[in-house]
């Protein structure tokens, strides 16, 4: 069994929702980061307790390793921590790195991040270098069911500068041609629920897309950025599900920095005092994992809504 | 002065090598191997060795970053203490990392490689996702001189997949399009001796292409991979040079591998037995740095003739 039917099944049961671990240290409530020994403790115990908070109400969750990696060995260590929390309480996790290279460094890399230490369910992979550069770790699909979300067409402004350009003569974009090798791909390593073991990673950002996408790329599950912060919206999330299911859709700021947000509406302002006032009711963490699991059920009720589920 | 410059200096002085520390621990001669306490220290100890034997005889250094993630914070311990080996000796090093995602991502990713315990002279990028993908990382060129080299046509099989769509309606290819991207950068940040602060990796295994690529985006200094085990020889990396400089040629497994290569020749078989023979006389690790040193100084004196200096 894939893990992309894990994930099938993981939407049917929790919701569309993917929480993004991308915790800069400064997402932590302050009194919290006083406490801790270190950034990357603090990171660590505020993720804990996010995952404890919303493992019901979310599919999976996203540990982006650039923000880890900004802490040095000592963030990689609280990465590997946060990677491990999440499975061994049995969740899926998606390690955003966005690998891609020649085809015998991607052999290392496939070890690093599939097995070990960094032991990940999904990695993202950049498509630019060619399928050679995401082929050597689909071994690791058949042996152990891991999973990947390639580039496809993101949600960032940058996408228009090469994913967009037209590609002679059919006048489809690059970021079509992606898809066609991926959709290749998926058809050769299919899963029981009709989507292959990798998926693309496609941002809901461009509503007028969204349905020719998803109808010319039917058997790849998205891994979809761009919600909230970016702009995209649960309507244009929904169109990029089939029967409801079939993609995950990511948040990371609207969900981590909730409590900040529940601060500023009741009055606090994520201030040092604000903050002290929280902890000294619930404690700084705990409020925070609340108030990121209040954001969760919200967008996933909003995502089911649109989903007409 | 950015290090752009820096390389170029260091190209003029001691030639047109880098030499790719893609230390998979099966490289390190085996007695070394036993002999230290875990793989991590035995590839940090042969690249330090390869690093003392190769200084004068290469322009700079290329660590490949999967070959470290796959040995897990040790081995990411490993990578930094060779990259801060390299820098207090007064090296450059490139840290291949191929990083690219969104803008906000991107300047974590720039922090963590461009300062603090994986500090590198210069990064790899990958131009998939956009242009601000690659432009956050140009503050510490204006701060602190840091470098790029951004995927632009690479040496893989696979670079035919995506690299070479042609776009419309004027039949160039995507490469082309990165390319231009990086020369109007280039054109904006601009170091003493012409070259953009950031350039671009083009592989030397399409002869066909070379002139063209050298010609059209003279403002770009070269990354070039491909050399040896990939196909490319030093007339195909000399095409890729302008006036003798504006390029560095990667060569890892040539170098690394170069005892082995020099045992088989001379009748031992890279086996322990053989080895032992050789450690004998003059320790293993200081054999491979030798042989390393002579496969610099050939490939060195190779693209020398053939770029007519």
């Amino acid at each position: 069994m894939y893990n992309i039917d894990k994930l099938f099944e993981a939407v049917g049961a929790k919701g569309h929702v993917c929480v993004g671990l991308d915790t800069a240290v400064e997402y932590v409530p302050p009194l919290e980061r006083q406490r801790a020994g270190s950034d990357a403790e603090a990171v660590l115990a505020f993720n804990k307790a996010l995952v404890d908070s919303t493992f019901d109400v979310c599919a999976c969750y996203k540990v982006q390793i650039a923000y880890y990696e900004e802490m040095g060995l000592e963030g990689l260590g609280a990465y590997a921590k946060t990677l491990r929390y999440i499975r061994e309480k049995g969740g899926l996790v998606i390690a955003d790195i966005k690998r891609g290279d020649i085809a015998d460094t991607c052999l290392r890399y496939a070890k690093a991040h599939f097995s070990g230490e960094f032991e990940a369910d999904f990695v993202t992979l950049s498509p630019y270098m060619g399928m050679d550069s995401i082929e050597p770790w689909l071994a690791y699909a058949e042996n152990s069911g891991k999973g990947a979300f390639v580039l496809m067409r993101t949600s960032n402004k940058g996408m228009r500068d090469f994913e967009y350009l037209e590609i002679s003569p059919d006048k489809k974009r690059v970021y079509h041609a992606v898809g066609d090798k991926l959709s290749g791909l998926a058809a050769a390593h299919c899963g029981k629920y009709g989507y292959g073991a990798f998926g693309a990673v496609v941002g809901c950002t461009e509503r007028d897309e969204a349905a020719e996408i998803r109808k010319n790329y039917s058997n790849l599950f998205f891994l979809i950025p761009g919600y909230g912060a970016q702009g995209g919206a649960a309507e244009d999330a929904a169109l990029l599900l089939r029967e409801g299911n079939g993609g995950v859709v990511n948040a990371s700021r609207s969900i981590l920095k909730a409590w900040e947000t529940e601060l500023k509406k009741t009055g606090g302002d994520g201030s040092v005092a604000a903050n002290t006032f929280a902890a000294a009711t619930r404690g700084a963490n705990s409020f925070a994992a609340e108030a990121a699991r209040r954001a969760a059920i919200e967008m996933r009720d909003a995502i089911r809504v649109a989903s007409k589920l």
